[in-house]
């Protein structure tokens, strides 16, 4: 949501910003900020550039999802298609060769269902949504050392995984609800 | 989901374990794997003790929510009130200290509707999802430094907020969608 002058009340302002970690991976900074009322106070964060996810839709209906080790959470998890944004990557972009290198699906049409923030604790991570249709099967592209299964099921199949605990993935669960029908169509 | 024998080829196996940020939010590690095929990797985590979110049903069925400035972000967000389990915490009790400390409201009766899982690719958080009903107001109890603004709005407010983009937190957009009429309620 964007600020109001209302919300001068609540906004904290930076003072001094440190990198503490800075991995392939993560990039981890500490900074010194100024609260609404004074008092000073530290901001640990994560600095990441972004992310698409895709929601692929067959001519059927059916879904096509991934199964994918998460290391950090030690177990295979059922997610629609995503990667992380290039530099100055446009998430359309980003959406496309995402979905083509983990699934081998093209995509006809192409539509915007906004962004999502999944760890605004700590994150300035936003995943932007898209909704894929129109899709032709293709050879897949995977990074080196990235394995995942590529299958495909009906949103019902989806939502009693989700029901039953199955599928807690948050963007998963997101882009399973959001109705594509109502999102804004753009051309490639 | 829960690996099965299927996932084999899936699953990567830790060599070790290295801590290379241990700050008072952030805690990193990076660890040596071996990939299904036998090549090793590296991987990058932030381990989180979990959280608990509070879904808050106000008897004329509006919600409770809250304004706050995220600062990973540099902006404030709309979002159900949430925080991190202390040590060995069940995630009731959690849910319960944190609806109570930051909006002042006291809960009669609780359910719960699952766990969802925010950064997969990065963090082990997993976010307990519980709906509280039976509402009555009380004093906040914020930790110092802790501010933000408490606001009840109507389900179709926030939906119609979400559909505008002024409304991202991911753990928020899943709370408004699952419907609580099918969460099991727990006694306290």
């Amino acid at each position: 949501m964007n600020d109001t002058a209302s919300d001068a009340h609540l906004r904290e302002t930076r003072i001094s910003s440190e990198a503490v970690f800075d991995g392939r991976l993560l990039h981890v900074r500490r900074d010194q900020v100024r609260l609404p009322g004074g008092d000073l106070a530290l901001r640990e964060h994560i600095v990441h550039p972004g992310a698409a996810m895709v929601v692929p839709i067959l001519d059927d209906g059916r879904l096509v999802v991934e199964r994918q080790f998460r290391y950090p959470l030690d177990r295979v998890m059922v997610e629609f298609p995503a990667g992380k944004l290039d530099a100055g990557e446009p998430s359309l972009a980003c959406a496309v060769r995402e979905l083509a290198e983990e699934t081998g699906y093209r995509a006809a049409e192409w539509a915007y269902a906004g962004v999502l923030h999944n760890a605004i604790a700590y994150c300035n991570e936003g995943i932007h949504v898209w909704f894929a249709r129109g899709l032709t099967p293709g050879a897949q592209g995977l990074d080196h050392g990235e394995l995942l299964d590529v299958e495909t099921m009906s949103a019902d199949t989806l939502m009693a995984m989700a029901q039953r605990g199955e599928l807690t993935d948050a963007k998963t669960l997101i882009g399973l609800v959001r109705p594509h029908s109502q999102c804004p169509a753009v051309a490639l």
